[in-house]
């Protein structure tokens, strides 16, 4: 199944996301909590490696609260069903993205690679939650309204992050190089 | 130097901390702002490790959104005085003190070392504070506010890591290994 995303980007949806009614809402609110943790983590990662970016580093500061508090309302959202928070799991989807990260070479090539990789990430994380919205509009209007308010979250941070992006290497390359990825990420669905 | 800390802990005050004439601004904030984000990090880790545990997620939770709008806060100074976040430095006190967090053996016993470990460093910190608090109060009286602040903070992460350990360990297995690693932590300053 291939459809436009609301980010106007060449995006399949993840088959595992597609089929949400065959998922139950634990299995989904637990994944969700640990891709608000790693995106946190990520940020706080290149908010480290890269200090001396005070652009990067101001912008980072306030998405890490962002996804902070996305993890928060997140475990809300478990607790208030008494659901278990559950162990993480492997996410093989992000992993194989991350292999396309260049390590070596120029620093700002990584950087390039590492903002990217972060923008397919958020993007992806805005497709799903659209897909949730819709699906439990009727199942659960509460947290249908959450995903709604997650999804324009989420496609603030990919433009924030291919902004970044363009602010630290070419402009053309970063065009290129998204482009790149976009088909790279495509196949992993 | 010895001398009793507003937590009535053992614990000498870091001479490195004591002679705050010797360093400058600078220094002192861009070592504030990687404090707050390795005890970010730290939080993140241990509900990343522990997420069956629900009173310790609910309340790291809280814990690493507090340190971060802290980090938030050390950015916004260095940004105010135009000085630059610069890089974080090995912090070889961390790096000893962790050093005695007895990996293997039962998972609750490593446990109880993480989190005694994140009080002594969070009653590291609150102590320093209190210094700064002290030292800055002539040189700059808004910074030295900050600080005050931060110290109650430091105060209360000090009291929930030794309460959590409490919860999810033998209570008298706590107050001794408490008193072992007091000893130890005293002997790195």
């Amino acid at each position: 199944m291939k459809e436009k995303t609301i980010l106007k980007l060449k995006l399949n949806t993840d088959p595992r996301w597609v089929d949400l009614a065959s998922k139950n809402l634990e299995e989904i609110l637990v994944d969700h909590a640990y891709c608000e943790q790693k995106a946190a983590s990520t940020g706080i990662s290149l908010i480290v490696h890269y200090p001396e970016k005070e652009r990067l580093v101001d912008e980072l500061t306030l998405l890490v609260a962002e996804e902070w508090s996305h993890f928060e309302r997140v475990v809300q959202e478990l607790r208030k069903r008494s659901l278990p928070l559950g162990r993480p799991r492997r996410d093989e989807y992000v992993v194989q993205l991350m292999a396309h990260i260049r390590k070596g070479g120029p620093r700002e090539r990584q950087l390039l690679d590492q903002l990217l990789v972060s923008a397919l990430i958020e993007a992806r994380s805005c497709e799903r939650f659209k897909l949730l919205w819709l699906h439990l509009q009727d199942r659960d209007p509460e947290l249908s309204q959450f995903y709604y308010e997650l999804m324009a979250s989420e496609a603030g941070h990919f433009v924030s992050y291919v902004d970044l992006a363009k602010e630290y290497c070419d402009p053309a390359e970063v065009d290129a190089r998204l482009q790149e990825l976009l088909r790279l990420e495509g196949r992993l669905s």
